[in-house]
Order: C-alpha cells, then sequence, then structure tokens
C-alpha cells in the first residue's frame, strides 16, 4: 500500500505544474472507473485545468446519463498521464500500455504500482472514494456534475453499499458527496436498480426453469431465451446475483449458454464451500464464494457433469464439517 | 414537528426516572418498527433500565435473526409507556389503544401527537435514525446488537438507502452503528436482499407472464402461482418494485389475484404520471408514484377494465403534455 499525506501532496503539486493533464482507465470501464474519471475531470476543469478524457473508446451508453460525450480533442500541450481504477498497466487501453504513467490512483490490493506516484489505498470500497477524499484534502470545490459522478463511482462498486468492503467512512464519503449536490435517490435507480425490458424477458425466462436439488439451486439462460427477449448484453443480466439471494440455496449455478457447444457456468456460495475449487476442476476459477468457468460442451453434459461434481463435492464437505 | 434539544431532555428524565419502561409499536410491525424497539430496549436495559417490549403478538419470525424471543413477563413496578414509529393511537395493539402515553417517538409527518411528550422528525428517513440520535446525545453505550437492530430500522425504510428521504445524516447515522460493531453486509442481506424458493418461483411464474403495451408494462400473480409456488406472504414477494425498475415502464400495474372474484391492483409511476387518481376510480388510493386499489371482479374483467382506463388516462396525459 502507498498513501501517505506526503504522496497526497506530490500529486497535488504535480497536478498544479502540469499544462495538461489525460486520465486514463481500464478498459471495459465500471461504473467507478467511469465515475471516478467524470468527477476528478470535472473538478480539476472547475479548478481551471486543461483535461483530456481518454476512454477506451468512448463514455460507454450505459453512463452517458453523467454528461454528454466526451469530445476528442487534440491539443498542443505536452501533459501528464494520470490513471485512476486500474490495477495492472495491461489494462490500460492499448495507447497507453507502453507509456510512462506519471500518476497511478486505484483501490486494488493487486495493484503493481506501475505509476511514478502511486496513492492506493485497498481499504477503500471504490476509487471514487479515493479521489473524494484528495479532492476534499486538496480543498478543491466539488461540483453537483463532479458529485454525482463519484457517487455513482461508490454506489456501483458497493452495489449500494452492500458489499463487506463498505466502511463507515464509505458512507460518511457518500454523505459528503450529497451535501455537495448529488442525488443518492437518482444515482441509484440510474445505475443500479433499472432494469431494460429485455433483461425483464430474460430472468422471466430464466426463473421459469429454476430447480432445486437439495442445498443446490440452478437455472440456465439458453441461447433461445437470448433471442426471444432481445437481450444483447454480454453478461448474465445479474441473474447470478439473484441466485445468490435465494436463503435455501448453499450453492447456486448459472447455466449460460453461449452457443451449441460453450456453456459459462457461474457458482455462487453462500456458506463455507469454496465454489472455487469446483470452478477450478472446470479450467476456470475465482473467489470462495463466487467462481466461474467456460465450459466446451453441449448445455446438457454442461450440465450433468457440473451438477454431478457440485453434489459430490458438497457431499463430501458434509461429511467432514 | 415537535422536537427540539429541551424535549429530549425532558424525555431522558422521564426515562431516568422510571422504574419499568414499556416500550410499544404499531401493529403489523416493519423493520424500523422493530429495529427501533429491539435497539432502544436493548441499549435501556444496558444502561441499568428495566424494559418490557410489547409487540402486538411476538417478535415476527423474519426478524428472530436480531435475537432470541422476547419472554413476556409481568412486573410488579408501575412503569411509563413509550411508543416508536406509530404515527396514530389507533395503530397500537388493542392493549394501548386507550392508554396514557408517556412518550411519542416518531418520523411519520403525520403523526398525531397523541403522547405527553412528542419527539416527532419527519426530516429522518426511519424512527431508528431518531433513536440513534437521542441515544448518541444522551451518551449511552449502544451494544453491536442495538447497533444491528438500529441500522436495521434504517436500512428497511430506506429500502438500502434508496428512497428519497435519505440525507447526509441518515447515512452518516449509519456509519454511526457501524462504528458501534453493527454489520451492513449482514443486515441488508437478512433483511432486504434474501429471497425464498418459493418467492424465487413465484418471481418465475410471473415475469414469464410479462406484458408490454405501449408504455405500460404488467403482469399478474394467479392463485393457481400461489399454490405452485407454496408462496404464502400476504403480499406480492416485492415483485411491484421489480416492475416499477424497468426502464420502459412509465406505469406498472401488478394483477395479484386473491380469489376467483377479488384483484389487488398495484400501480407505479416513473415519470409524472398520477396513479393515485387511477387508484381512485377504482376505489382504492395512494401517492402519485404508487398507489393500489381491490378490485371485486374476476381477474380477466379487473385486467380489462384497468388497462382501458390505463391507457386512456396515460392518452389524455401525454395530450395535456
Amino acid at each position: 500500500m502507498c498513501k501517505s499525506p506526503l504522496i497526497s501532496q506530490s500529486i497535488k503539486q504535480k497536478i498544479d505544474d502540469a499544462k495538461l493533464i489525460t486520465l486514463v482507465t481500464h478498459i471495459r470501464p465500471d461504473g467507478d472507473a467511469v465515475g471516478s474519471v467524470i468527477g476528478f475531470a470535472e473538478t480539476l476543469r472547475g479548478n481551471g485545468k486543461e483535461v483530456h478524457i481518454a476512454f477506451e473508446e468512448t463514455l460507454p451508453v450505459r453512463f452517458r446519463f453523467l454528461k454528454e460525450k466526451e469530445e476528442k480533442k487534440q491539443s498542443a500541450q505536452k501533459g501528464i498521464i494520470l490513471t485512476v481504477d486500474c490495477a495492472d498497466q495491461g489494462r490500460l487501453p492499448k495507447a497507453f500500455a507502453e507509456q510512462h504513467i506519471d500518476i497511478n490512483i486505484d483501490h486494488h490490493a493487486t495493484n503493481t504500482n506501475f505509476g511514478e506516484l502511486n496513492y492506493v489505498n485497498p481499504k477503500a470500497a471504490a476509487t471514487a472514494e479515493i479521489i473524494t477524499d484528495l479532492l476534499m484534502e486538496w480543498e478543491m470545490p466539488i461540483s453537483p456534475t463532479a458529485a454525482n459522478a463519484l457517487l455513482m463511482g461508490i454506489i456501483t462498486d458497493t452495489i449500494g453499499f452492500r458489499t463487506p468492503n463498505t466502511t463507515p467512512h464509505t458512507l460518511n464519503t457518500a454523505a459528503a458527496l450529497i451535501e455537495k449536490g448529488a442525488s443518492l435517490t437518482d444515482m441509484y435507480q440510474r445505475s443500479l436498480s433499472d432494469m431494460t425490458w429485455e433483461a425483464s424477458l430474460l430472468w422471466g425466462f430464466a426463473l421459469n426453469k429454476l430447480q432445486k436439488e437439495g442445498k443446490i439451486i440452478y437455472t440456465v439462460i439458453t441461447c433461445e431465451d437470448r433471442k426471444k427477449s432481445g437481450f444483447t448484453g454480454r453478461d448474465d443480466a445479474d441473474l447470478t446475483n439473484f441466485l445468490s439471494s435465494i436463503q435455501e440455496a448453499e450453492i447456486s449455478i448459472l447455466f449460460n449458454q453461449q452457443n451449441e457447444n460453450l456453456v459459462k457456468v457461474s457458482w455462487r456460495s453462500r456458506s463455507n464451500v469454496n465454489v472455487a475449487n469446483l470452478a477450478s476442476q472446470f479450467g476456470g476459477g475465482g473467489h470462495p464464494a463466487a467462481a466461474g468457468a467456460e465450459i466446451k460442451l453441449s448445455l446438457q453434459e454442461t450440465q450433468q457433469k457440473v451438477l454431478a461434481v457440485t453434489k459430490s463435492y458438497l457431499l463430501q464437505y458434509e461429511n467432514q464439517e
């Protein structure tokens, strides 16, 4: 962990001295990445700095509610590069993979400290929480737009303050952002609770096939379901999280068919059963409570194998208890 | 609004002087009612007071995770009666409907100030937020059990901090309770995100029948669905909230069949369309964004009438815009 008042002052000095600041975050940016970039950029601009934002492509559509599309500009200035929410330089957009990174601000414990100055605080629930801390320490005025972006970063990374890394400081920081004009209700609705019509139809198809075998609850998303619902997202429309919220599911499994011979399997555990061990048996991996694997078999074969292995693993675990 | 440092000190004095304190809340207690009672009782007991809790029946099963069942005791002491989270004396358990109420602590704007001392703060997101404020003002040590109960009260009444009455003070109060040993993740999971197997099956049946007509999205829970799923709850298993989270639903409607000739209808609005006006046409009522009615017709007739009225109301609204 690299974090001290000294470093935060060095970062401030570097920003003060820079003619141009280019803000970058990881590819496929999530809510915390986008919120951190927008909130930081807005605030620095409000303090008279020239700031460029370099998303992998553009501001992702689902976060456009934060502000209008960012103009791509060229500048005559030579500036500094500041990365946020990126643990590893290899996850930056290609143009930045080999460049000198001046400042690296992040909350991932796995951060490789690839910057000249590194401010990494793994105790923060979100990078947006760190950015807010820094801006307040530097006494920079935070506008309502910036406050909304930073609050969005915090609530998306904590799924609305419900992940275990949410601390009292996280809540106090969110409170401070609301004081500065952010709307918690609005950010919550736009970034977390809203569903699309297509995703809702997909939920209907998937939940209508819910199965329970002992302490294992599972269901299936077929290619047919995706087609009928019109759901084009690459992900599971948050169904994995829904399954793991069922009290009776010691283990929940989502079989997400990708094509005739490929199934993405996601395991979740509500107990001490380590599902990463299950995923690794199928060439996947993950955490004790959340793991996944991609299995190159038909849906039927995948289900048979995965259920058999999961059941015997659970039995083995129960006999050890 | 009756709230001042003076009143909080008078309440403290009355509690200090009392030999026995009986804590009461409204019938059909929700999370805030239960959390306020348990959190307050635990703290007062920790400070050496004798406290009785008088729930309508017993501590509701779904809140038993907070503590073991409350023993019903008789006491020789004559004590004071303190109500929490109850806006109207008529909503107290029958035994208290006519009694002298010494202290009334609540956050409902409609509170009738039925107590001798009334501490009503409609700006608080939950009564548990007020109780926490008072306990901290009185410098009473709050145990982890009490902190969990109070935090549960806050997060259930704000649906995890997402209702518009959540203030910076609400978040700061929650942060203080975590500092005192409450677990936000645990309370969130147990009181908000957990689903039962039966409710999940009901979701599958209901979402598999999702319909969209223009800007109206609706679905149905039939008696058959309830029977097949085994869901015995009186409510809608939170399906109304799910429907209203669908972005495309300017108005969402849940038809919840009670028997052959009775359907509970719930409307939700995501725009400025006032659905209370719709509900009132069917003898119901509610708020502009959330309203309901009980309609004594078959499911089919109810759907036809409600959809026709809702569509024409929406058309009328759009023509006015």
